[in-house]
């Protein structure tokens, strides 16, 4: 049996591909094609750590994974990086045990960043002047560099709380090729960016409904529970359109549940992803003063079309090796 | 990163090291030093398949466990095994994956087994004159495997619904030097069997109270779900002490389940292994005529315990290659 190593896994991954998967297994998703449990954790309060485990199957695919994904908050004092995992890929009609990727995190950090891909592809206003970033870590870089091809701006202005993460992260997104401006507050990322993305693991809402401005979209990628929240519940409230990427996760988890839990009941337009796409002509963005936001937590849908896509991949090529 | 493959796994498993890891994570489990969450699980009826997923750390232990399983009961029709799976073993101090042991379902055989073997050692009549086996699958065979050196008997007599299973079942048997009789019903299993392993996943409940003669214990180890039972409720109520892997998940899914659906709330004697394990003098056999029973549904803690076992075995060997 083969299994997969990161070297391998970065060399086979086409990231097209792999965006045509996750997008079509947002729209299964969305209209119930699919089974994905509630996804499995434990907790590692004393060393900052976690681990979830997102599993399932998509309706007529050959295939289900299984995905597990570590995250040590601790680790840096030991000199190691926080995140590691892997996803195994089973066949859907005999329960065998396919393939195994030891990604090391890589394909959920991917998969993460091709959510926000696929966001802007809906989402993003047509003319975009500056990219807004908040916080300095891997999906600051990647959330950016999967925005190439949809979204024709290199031009960052980005802000993170440690002073040194955020000149290294702007050292680093000039060096392929950004022109970056490290700004000295969350407000003036929102005053100069037209689309922004906010990339930070903080339980202190620090996006301000008073930062926003027409036409302006946020994709919060660093919601995902343990009372994580990066957007003020009076801000996400201000939005013409909420697009999260798992409804009843987002209800749960996601930026979504501190609005919930703020007493925000009435109706207002929340759309998944996968209808999104499905149905771009009503669901897209409308105008170009629409502020709208996307709350993505991670559902495993997009870690079974990911590993199913590389996987595809390696089937069709010349180098299968066992 | 160092893989297992099944043979390597084989040859590095030490079963007394196997039996005490588990004795020890079923007496951890049982005064609640650990952390096992309900399993995920993913059903897929048109290929009788099913897959469930096992996972937990157990208080204090250096590692923590994701238990991959499927069987997918159509596969003898495609020349294949029914079940498969793996083993992700990872640091519980920094989330790093240590190691992954593709095991094709062996371990969880094993520990399955080694499961009634630990229950043997506790509850087992001082004096066995014939083990009774009902069905005739790879939990027929590894249950009586296992109790050598427990239980001093080599005289088997086993019932299967299949003649044909139940036949290649006494050859095999007979092959590894037992003295093996077929019965023609389960009755008749009882009739002579003083110590009896069940181990179908029979949804009809064949060990009726009639049955049971005093002095017999009973291992269950068929029911986990799905509405399987293989004991009567009266029968399971006649015991005089009840033993259960996981109170909670044996009132989910095992024999017990069906007892209290069926309205048995009295207060009786349930007792789990662990608590068993850390209290013989107490909860162990007391007579030679007690009737009791087992009722094991496989909790993650044994996954824990076999792969570390395994895992500390390589660790301490002189034969490490990456």
């Amino acid at each position: 049996m083969k299994v997969f190593g990161l070297q391998e896994i970065k060399a086979l991954l086409d990231i097209q591909a792999a965006e045509d998967a996750i997008s079509r297994s947002f729209e299964l998703f969305s209209v119930g094609a699919s089974q994905i449990p509630k996804p499995g954790e434990l907790f590692f309060p004393e060393h900052l750590g976690e681990c979830h485990i997102k599993y399932g199957h998509l309706k007529g695919e050959p295939y289900f994974a299984v995905k597990i994904a570590t995250g040590f908050y601790a680790n840096h004092s030991l000199g190691l990086s926080s995140g590691d995992g892997m996803i195994s890929l089973f066949s859907a009609t005999t329960g065998k045990l396919l393939t195994i990727f030891i990604d090391e995190g890589y394909l959920t950090d991917i998969r993460t960043a091709i959510a926000g891909r696929i966001v802007a592809r809906y989402m993003a206003p047509s003319r975009v002047n500056s990219i807004g970033v908040i916080g300095a870590g891997i999906q600051a870089r990647m959330q950016v560099e999967q925005l190439q091809g949809v979204i024709d701006c290199k031009s960052i202005i980005a802000y993170a709380r440690r002073p040194e993460a955020l000149q290294e992260y702007c050292q680093y997104m000039s060096s392929v090729g950004y022109e970056v401006r490290a700004a000295e507050s969350v407000a003036e990322v929102f005053e100069h960016a037209d689309y922004i993305v906010t990339t930070t693991p903080s339980k202190e809402a620090f996006v301000k409904a008073e930062y926003l401005r027409q036409g302006q979209h946020i994709t919060a990628v660093g919601s995902d529970g343990d009372g994580k929240q990066e957007i003020c519940v009076d801000a996400l409230a201000g939005a013409v359109r909420i697009i999260v990427d798992s409804l009843s996760q987002c209800e749960r988890v996601g930026e979504l549940s501190h609005l919930l839990k703020a007493g925000f009941n009435e109706p207002r337009a929340v759309e998944e992803l996968g209808a999104i796409i499905s149905n771009p002509s009503k669901l897209a963005r409308q105008s170009a003063s629409e502020i709208t936001i996307a709350d993505l937590t991670g559902v495993a849908c997009q870690d079974i079309a990911i590993a199913s896509s590389v996987y595809e991949r390696w089937l069709a090529s010349d180098t299968q090796s066992p």
